[in-house]
């Protein structure tokens, strides 16, 4: 099962880069031991390196090659002291926790025998009664055979434990890198990698890629957002439909079709440089099915269903379900999306181990501003708890949003840190996709207006708010990469499309915009995710068959230079204001047809957002929200900056949403 | 403002009664006091009567006469203590509270008297320092003019207070009062009330009554109903459209043309004799404008909007929205319904007051097995939880059910006891009608079945079960007197108006069915109120155009019959399994388009109820439930009592419900 990884699985972290990475696995041989582990010449470790000054003075190391798992495990300085020797069943891992609470930055050298007389130096912490040192029964060599490797501790970043996530104050732009950008064609192809790039195949690979990023970091910027996520950019090493990134076949390389883990530090450096934050889309839920578990799996109970293809129920309120029947919650949890996609089991504590020290590991190494999480319930519930808490507890302030699909707001609010739940359940994830608010928009825009239609869907949706922990701390969207474009949802009209982009980018939470969203990206034709995420116009020069430039404007039609501008207007807004949407949120009931909302800074600090939206042409008396305008004495139209007083009556245009700066 | 009530008033309780209810209002005048009250002729006091032994020592007294506000007030009792007398701003009103917890039951005299020498005799409860005497200025006559009236407190039953409220264990029966059936001719008119009998106005009076449910209580109890609803029987003293009783004009009379009081308390007594309890339809919310109250109005606070009609939002979630602002809480809890309806002020202690014991009243006059509160969130929530808490404290075991017309159930939720909420607030309501889970079966069976669509609705409400402090004591309702029948929602589908029933008829909750239901009344070609509620085939008789007769099934069609039938069937399973009705309810996520599900004992008492519903034909086999079926032997059909083992694999036919029972 799985797709062939080639010559693959040498190459990791060898690559050049820019910050001086640990590159981990580099093993001493003597010349004794050659017979055993020449055939690969190398035990990999994972993670590759790892930091002293950590919140949790321990880190598992994975160890894998060839006929290790019956190896002894010592290390060569006082200060590191190794917790736990497990090798689980296939005879080439080894699991080695480390308590690094004492130790120095620097580099260590392990030692790794078969020799029973030769372990005096395993530091074993017998004072906590932890110590254990198991090792399978597969493969007992008799060998006495002695290898060493070395593994880097390097000091923490002063700054890294209190570095700011993303948060109301930010914008994010989504971006499929394989579709954005193509900076660098020399990558578009690369040696081993059997899904080669043709623009032509909707699903296959187009050639976008980190330079391609990086090089238009100033329209990004320039644009006005403050964060920047991309689909995920890990090594997907599959034979065919690898460039959407969900299939991970290496957690800790970026593939090599989309640059090098040191472009990727760089990227983050040259956003951070712009004011803008990385970042990055985590597959916890599966991997590919080109990774290397699915050749040489560490245990039996790493791929869930036993390494065979069940497909998830996709019923994630199962697990809330007071009626439910056991199996729904494993036929959903255990399932997989795809046979391409298998379903990992983290409650194999040593896989979780994994998956938690590999997302520390990136924010650490690359700067990361904050992590989005793909399919975030259908992971093992318990495991989540763990994976969040750990997160939170190396960096208190990052921010990681769940995705969690379902337009039911008790389940997202389930999984967002601060709600209330109705069991015991301990969740410490900052933010969690707002799906709910995104259907609700286009309810609202798509239906006629009646007592119990249209608007007042938003105006409800937000009303349920009181179940969430923190709901300016949600992420929010118009549309995203798995839905259609959201000018296609509102039937290509774009005074719709200013509407829903007006509220999203005014509205309490954090506003993500799908990159071309912009420009009036739309998929009239069909909503094969393929269509949905197409090349943005500019962005492939090399090769491209058009002269429109997003970038640039060249070529724009005179609605999308409208639309694009109207975006940019919107986010200087937010830049201008950001204590204001920081702040809370204040709406009336929709009334005639009107929803009028206002957001201000917690700490009155002067101005006031006012955002009146209408689908009939509708006269407004301002006198009506007195309540919040009272203290005020003008508002200003953001589109023209025309000043009204706060008792004047307003002619709103059809089908219009009307920005005002109160002061 | 509000209809001529005629001559109407004065009629009140002076109804032969076979429970020989207290007469109250007997004034007794003497020669000189009849300049004053000769005008009216007597003091209206509510409520009427009221009884010892209540866990409650208070009961508050409205006294209603001309110009009493400023009486003395003084009773001829030890024991029975006036802890305060209180006027508002009419002249005409006297509030008198008495604690009677140390009262004997038997006759009280009252006197009322200006002569402020003569207020020796007042009990005021000064340890308590509540004492509180006071009055409007308005209309000080100096008369020194003293009246009597008497006022009786009787035992209270022993077993009131104990009784059994409606549980999972009933199927109720919703009825129409003006439509089910008529029963006596003579009430069809009655003098002085201007809505006069008119079957082809479908908003009109049709002339049925209590006689014609008493008439029937045999076909209901046949059918296998155990609990009926009528919509409210209170006076609406209307001059039009006042069949459907939610305009109340008296809160302690049933509106004559439906009977009298003592009709209503036979109607319960016959019932309670077949076995069948009796709710009342409460409207706590507004009155009629035909009320006295808008003739004369106690207090300036009395009703909402200063007695003008100002529109309700029905935007129910202002009331939890944290970014509300206030005046959509106003907005929604005083806004009127229509202006023939005036919306109740229950912050008024006064009228809360008078709302409790109004409930207490009925409960413990008619033997009412539970109530149905109208419009239940409409009305001020610090009085819902006043109201709920002191019924529950009167009747622990009563049921209560809230509409709240929602179909977030995040908000139905937040009513019903138990549940937890996001705020302080307190309630004591033990059901609320599930809209939610009415909307997610009409989706169920009119979408096409997908991963996300189709039954998969019926799976996801029922999973957010999880908001509710008691999911299966919610009244649980295929469709209602206020929306299209399910046979029309349903596409006139027999199969899936078969699946709807046996549905609601077998899932968690109480099951309710609107009348005609049972035979597929629908309402194909209109969707006024109205016309869903049509005239009940053979309840009427005596001018009927039809010889259609529903309760012999004379003139019903074949399908007519079968489905009368089938819910006499499903029916009969609840009341031969109530120790699986009253437990747990498990149902495993829809697959491959069926959805199966199963009820149970909480204690398993060997017999359990499965039911496998499906819309294209299926082979299902059982082995597929035995985590369910594992230490069971047998499942008998209902419909034919064909036995299949319980791994065998069954052919269902397209569009079906099949219930087994499984041993």
């Amino acid at each position: 099962m799985g797709a062939s990884r080639a010559g693959l699985l040498r190459t990791r972290f060898l690559q050049p880069s820019s910050l001086q990475i640990a590159t981990a696995a580099l093993f001493t041989v003597s010349a004794s031991t050659l017979p055993v582990y020449a055939a690969k010449g190398s035990i990999d470790v994972y993670p590759p390196n790892w930091w002293v000054g950590m919140e949790s003075p321990l880190v598992e190391l994975m160890l894998h090659g060839d006929n290790i798992a019956n190896k002894k495990v010592s290390v060569n300085r006082e200060g590191v002291v190794i917790n736990a020797v497990t090798a689980l069943d296939s005879p080439n891992y080894l699991f080695v926790t480390l308590d690094i609470s004492n130790a120095a930055s620097g580099e260590l050298i392990f030692t790794l025998t078969d020799d029973a007389e030769n372990t005096s130096n395993i530091n074993a912490n017998n004072e906590a009664g932890s110590a254990k040192v198991s090792h399978s029964s597969a493969n007992s060599s008799s060998n006495l055979l002695s290898y060493e490797f070395s593994y880097e501790l390097q000091p923490r970043d002063s700054e890294s434990k209190s570095r700011e996530g993303f948060s109301a104050k930010d914008a994010i732009y989504l971006i499929t890198p394989d579709r954005f950008a193509n900076g660098d064609s020399s990558n578009d192809d690369v040696a081993g990698y059997r899904d080669i790039v043709d623009r032509s195949n909707k699903g296959g690979r187009h050639g976008g890629d980190i330079k391609g990023i990086i090089d238009n970091l100033g329209y990004i910027a320039d644009m006005g957002f403050t964060q920047i996520w991309t689909m995920p950019m890990l090594e997907n090493a599959m034979a065919k439909y690898s460039y959407h990134g969900y299939s991970t076949t290496d957690f800790y390389q970026i593939d090599p079709r989309f640059g090098t883990n040191a472009d990727y530090v760089t990227l983050s450096e040259k956003a951070n440089e712009q004011g803008v934050g990385i970042i990055m889309d985590m597959v916890l839920n599966h991997i590919g099915s080109g990774h290397l578990w699915m050749e040489d799996t560490p245990s039996d109970d790493w791929i869930n269903n036993e390494g065979n293809f069940v497909a998830t129920t996709h019923k994630r309120e199962s697990l809330h379900d007071p009626h439910v029947i056991e199996s729904d919650i494993e036929g959903f949890s255990d399932g997989w999306f795809v046979p391409t996609m298998p379903d990992l089991n983290q409650k194999n504590p040593h896989l979780a181990n994994y998956l938690i020290q590999n997302a520390i590991w990136w924010v650490e190494f690359a700067g990361l501003s904050g992590i989005r999480v793909d399919t975030y319930s259908y992971s093992d519930k318990g495991f989540l708890s763990k994976w969040t808490a750990r997160l939170m507890s190396e960096y208190p302030s990052l921010n990681i949003v769940g995705e969690e699909w379902t337009i039911n707001p008790a389940i997202t609010a389930y999984w967002q840190a601060g709600s209330h739940r109705h069991d015991e359940y301990v969740s410490a994830l900052p933010s969690v996709m707002d799906f709910p608010l995104q259907a609700a928009l286009t309810s609202a825009l798509t239906q006629e207006e009646s007592w119990n239609t249209g608007l007042g869907n938003i105006y409800e949706t937000l009303a349920t708010d009181f179940l969430y922990g923190d709901p300016n701390n949600l992420v929010i969207f118009p549309d995203n990469h798995d839905m259609s474009r959201i000018f296609t949802q509102l039937g290509h009209d774009i005074d719709k499309w200013n509407m829903a982009m007006t509220f999203f980018l005014t509205t309490r939470g954090i506003p993500q915009v799908f990159y071309g969203t912009e420009i009036l990206m739309a998929n009239p034709d069909s909503s094969d995710h393929g269509i949905i995420r197409s090349d943005f116009p500019g962005g492939f020069k090399q090769n491209s068959d058009s002269a429109v430039n997003a970038f640039t404007g060249e070529g724009l039609s005179q609605d999308e230079r409208w639309a694009q501008q109207r975006v940019k207007t919107l986010l200087a807004l937010r830049q201008n204001y950001p204590n204001v949407f920081m702040g809370e949120m204040k709406h009336y009931a929709p009334h005639d047809g009107v929803y009028t909302y206002f957001r201000r800074a917690e700490e009155d600090d002067g101005s006031m957002i006012m955002v009146i939206m209408n689908k009939q042409e509708a006269k407004v008396s301002l006198a009506r929200y007195s309540t919040m305008l009272s203290k005020y004495t003008q508002a200003t139209r953001l589109s023209d900056k025309t000043v009204f007083g706060v008792d004047d009556t307003l002619t709103l245009p059809p089908m219009s949403a009307t920005v005002f700066v109160v002061n």
